[in-house]
């Protein structure tokens, strides 16, 4: 479990409106269409250019992308990554994820937390092909790497519409200001 | 959102004890691999016979189907449907779901509760094609229809490692006992 | 458990405001009174024309009646069904039943998920009489039915302050606009 | 609201089995019968003797005597009292509580906690009458009398399946050992 | 446990808003401030004055006086407490509490609620001295004695932002109006 | 909120026990005893050697440590930091952290996550002195530095009884296997 229980069928988002709470406020409802269900935004690949550092993008469908998740308890998240593309190690900090590949194998894994009993720091990770499934347990370091010949593409599930991402390389060095000096 | 928090990193159900909990007991987590992390089932589209009246297959990876997914709160169901099938009216009794079409295009919806202020016994449906997606939200009847040429496939995540399936043909009109004769 | 948990002692719903969130807003504590707590409006039988076609009445008290309960997590029903009347199959999505019969004797029932391991779409149903009280798991879909040959009402909780009401004849057959053709 | 969500149909508490649990292990589904659904405990009143001090009796329905509650949320409890008859001032540690009264009329009231901003230690009480309703918030202090002339009785209802009760003439003056001499 | 969960890294109450919701609206997120997420309000001890009846105080922080703890599910209190001081016995209706000692010694305790089958109504109470912790479980009626000879004092932990406090002394003979004449 | 609700008084752990559940089993409550609720473990400062490296240490009252925590959503963590010395940056995936300084003074931080709107990336950071505390939102990146000349201590308090530690230098770098060749 993850996010408050919904007290409505759906509270599709509201984000217009300038206040600010506990997820967001809900259009009128009697405004809801079923378009506002339906999200086309994760049908394209992401172009991976040159200078992309880390040869790999992320593209969200968070509720603020597709407002009609919110209070449902549930987002996607879509990867693409070069041969040699990488999505660094990160976590999620109100979701557990699973990742559905689509296309291409990926290298996945996750770190057990350092204070877990049977298994502290501990790597579980593999390769992952398209139409397989792999998932990450709430809020444990995970990343993805594409260790194949060819472009590898996800379709990712976590139980929260806002589970945020602590992508560690920024988290870590790159905050601002700076962690310390 | 659904399903309660888990206590540990992990709790892969061990299906072989015979106790009966709220959820499954775990196994000996000094035992779980990362292969318990991946799952293989839902990479082929089922073979729709020409004797299935539906025209359609759900293939399930839930917490019994894919143990480490107990106490995550997240499970996967694959649909496979060709032209002229249909997933009939049912419902998840305990989680939202989002359809991800990943081939052909289907014909999706659901209907608003019947005490719903704003749209009561209101029907969201649209056509979602390959790369789009499409939310229920918790316990809502909804329904799945591939009125195109080719087949059509999905694969479905939802915020419960039991969401539970009450499909209305069945419950209504197929009950052991019947409900009323 | 169903809601998200209440955050103060009370949150009076307060139905003037046009705002939509995940609930109500609440009036300004303050003018909280003693009346607010009591809800007068399951008191009398409904009376059931001659013209209702299902012989059988439903009397609400969820939190847009009764605004007290906005963020308590329960409400009420009442039923008053006369001989032969039966309030149809219908599912409560976001919420568990008890039905306390207090006139008459009822007949109820709940069919179980078509998922369910050890009893796939069995029916549980038996007759309930005055003084008795019969339990609805969540979201699963059930009915009531006056078989008996005087009138019969109950009194019902569930644990959600707006527990969502499915009523599969409309959400099957008469949803606007229709779910297929 | 108050406990964990269920994650099946149902999860009847087994109370033969010696193991402890936070709630109850469940017993072989397959052996689950309508009857463990119905609920007869809370038919008839109890019978007040002149050797009760408090004129008034309660009799429960919470998972230990209705196991088929376990995990689903609700729990029910019967009052009787008799004219001069008092319920003395309580708590239910874990669960909100609708009172519906069935016969006669009480005074019913709760005190708002005394950090309460907008009404500290404020008591909202009233008579409710019968097939009326009164709400008590989750964990606050309560009470009911009859100050009327014939019996009263009231079906209550509480949305945890074990919501505890501090009685509090007897867990302030009545613990054992003494909470201090 | 209790509270519903965040939705966003944080939402800090904006006190200035005259709108009343389940919890309380944040403030623009923009300018959030290191200095919001530490509290000074804590550090020093109350002072006594001899007209002080309990021979006690306690310093609250709450969502409402460190606003930072809004959505977060904790919160903190201190006690200070002259020999022969008492905090009265009390509930938190919607939290759990640890007790830190960090100075002197203190009489402890809570009782088991009635309904408790292995142990109703009784008293678990001790000694705790400072660098010493004791654990109060949700809703359950407690109090702190000051037995020693030195001034005492604690930081206490809530699992809420807004735990509640039932005063057992002020709701049950303070309240107003009366409970009863 | 984290960790389920609690649905009795208490459940402690009873760590005998080999079966493996979500949380611990409980011990016979009738044998709970007053010490039982009592932690003395956090007394005494650690004493940091030469060759710690990190000049810190961190003591854990947790469920596994503290029995009576289990099911009560609540742990404690203590902190001894020599000057210099620091407890590298580190998520608790399952629970939200107050850090209260009892002995020295420390600077402490926390990064908002790479994906927050108005605040991604961004340290809030502070210096916080004996008697202040700093609250730490779930799952976000943090640390604790001693940049003082003299040893600094914490009371740190989470809201579940087994928050995980992802210690990010040995999750990132001394994972075994090591996350990447």
């Amino acid at each position: 479990a993850a996010d408050p229980d919904p007290l409505q069928d759906f509270c599709i988002a509201d984000l217009s409106q300038k206040s600010f709470l506990n997820g967001y406020p809900c259009k009128d409802p009697t405004t809801a269409k079923a378009e506002d269900f339906i999200f086309k935004g994760l049908k394209d690949a992401s172009i991976i250019s040159d200078e992309n550092p880390w040869g790999a993008a992320a593209t969200l469908a968070f509720a603020r992308h597709w407002p009609a998740l919110n209070t449902l308890g549930v987002a996607l998240v879509r990867l693409d990554l070069i041969p040699g593309g990488v999505i660094a190690p990160h976590t999620h900090n109100l979701a557990t994820e699973i990742v559905f590949v689509t296309a291409g194998e990926l290298y996945i894994g996750f770190v057990a937390n350092s204070d877990d009993v049977s298994a502290p720091n501990k790597l579980f990770a593999g390769m992952v092909k398209a139409g397989e499934a792999f998932v990450i347990p709430r809020g444990l370091v995970h990343f993805q790497m594409n260790k194949g010949t060819i472009n590898a593409s996800t379709i990712n599930f976590l139980n929260s519409h806002n589970p945020g991402i602590s992508f560690l390389p920024l988290t870590l060095f790159g905050a601002q200001p700076a962690v310390d000096p």
